[in-house]
């Protein structure tokens, strides 16, 4: 991709400004106004004013490049980059006060993702990669699990109730039954996040939003992980089913996806 | 409870000057001594250097009192207050980076428990509690969630191997089921802390150690939610199954309880 490391340099910076105008209105969350947007899908003023943030300083740098994200209509592509941004990825956690929640910035280049860039403030912790230049933490490279055995770590569980339960419900059944561990801190970003860092061993969800999924998905491969490959014509606008994992456990993981999330 | 105020303060002290012994083990990550107790069940050279420190410190300063905790053989009490402590609760995030974890303090008179103190040093938050005056994060009093409906949160489902996983699949089935949403960080006290400070609508879980939930319990109750009532005469050694949650959700949780983790 032309430019990725200034890409990258840019979004570094873009995401840990944004998660500070973010951390302030967290900090203020008895007067945050919260709004019900459907079942537990909940969605602040917050949300919006960081991505009308994230928006404009993508506008003023790249004037060219489209822009996706979850509040605001996508704004088109003229050179083949779309940035796809989630202002608050945990917004159930952010506006009751659960500090598992972090802001996710990935560009794009013909539907491929070449930048992600996760920043999660209140532990302060900004992770990061570029295709083919690695995945880092705080600028420390991470490497995916070397777990070999689901008994060997936890494995996140993104699980959305725009979704019928059966799939989650079969999936953590079967990694409990094949010795493994959920885990489900509500912020799927930051969850695939620690994956990459070697954190969790895997993660599982059968539908993620393009703004939730494909920052994180990038740094687990350069973190050496292995991930259900997503489909560049479809991925930004419809998203995809999530499997990726240490390649110890991926086959593993894959097997308990397909029983868990197959449509008959 | 004699001396409960000074208790108190003392335990909070104690509780952040652990959390940042366990805080400097946490950022040398990588050279931390793993060994497997169990299956899935990781304890530290940290986890063993906090419970010494807390001791140390206890001892000092409440010579006549007793102690009981996960590491160590317990100290027998000469004056009917026994100390629980949990010296780091979320080892298995701990162990592999993750930030969610916390150091647990209760202080108990005759079985009952009368004072609390979580500190998770990562977002730097103290949650405490004394027996009728109220729960605290930072010196702010917390308030429990006055949700009326499972929809309008997320109830922490704590689980550990040690146990059949039959009664958690249920009871997050059921969960699901009736409109909610399950929410499982890997750190029973630490979600606790967050139903004390209604982040969480509530909390189940089919048995827990004492010192995974006797300090938050006491926040619980004081921040002015429901538990199920523990019994004094065996809760301190062999914990208790943990129902818990706002007024107004607190039925339906015992409910779903009674249905995923009873015993034929």
């Amino acid at each position: 991709m032309p430019d990725a490391q200034s890409r990258l340099s840019f979004a570094i910076d873009l995401a840990e400004r944004a998660a500070q105008v973010a951390l302030r209105h967290f900090r203020s969350i008895d007067t945050l106004t919260i709004e019900t947007k459907g079942h537990q899908d909940l969605v602040s003023n917050a949300d919006r004013d960081v991505e009308t943030f994230i928006r404009e300083e993508i506008a003023a740098a790249w004037p060219e490049d489209g822009i996706v994200g979850e509040e605001h209509a996508p704004v088109e592509s003229g050179n083949g980059h779309v940035w796809v941004i989630d202002p608050i990825d945990g917004t159930a956690n952010f506006v009751r006060g659960i500090p598992s929640w972090c802001v996710v910035i990935a560009c794009t280049f013909e539907g491929r993702t070449e930048v992600g860039v996760i920043c999660e403030p209140s532990s302060g912790e900004t992770f990061s990669a570029a295709r083919g230049h690695g995945a880092f933490v705080n600028g420390k490279q991470i490497r995916i699990s070397g777990a070999t055995s689901l008994s060997e770590g936890s494995v996140g569980t993104g699980y959305s109730s725009r979704i019928e339960a059966d799939g989650v419900l079969t999936a953590i059944r079967e990694l409990i039954a094949g010795g493994g561990m959920f885990f489900r801190n509500a912020s799927g970003a930051l969850m695939l996040a620690y994956v990459a860092a070697g954190r969790l061993i895997g993660y599982l969800e059968e539908h993620m939003n393009s703004w939730d999924c494909i920052a994180a998905l990038l740094m687990i491969e350069e973190a050496g992980g292995t991930i259900m490959q997503t489909d560049p014509a479809t991925v930004i606008d419809h998203g995809t089913m999530v499997v990726a994992g240490g390649p110890g456990v991926y086959a593993e993981l894959e097997t308990i996806a397909f029983r868990a999330f197959a449509k008959t």
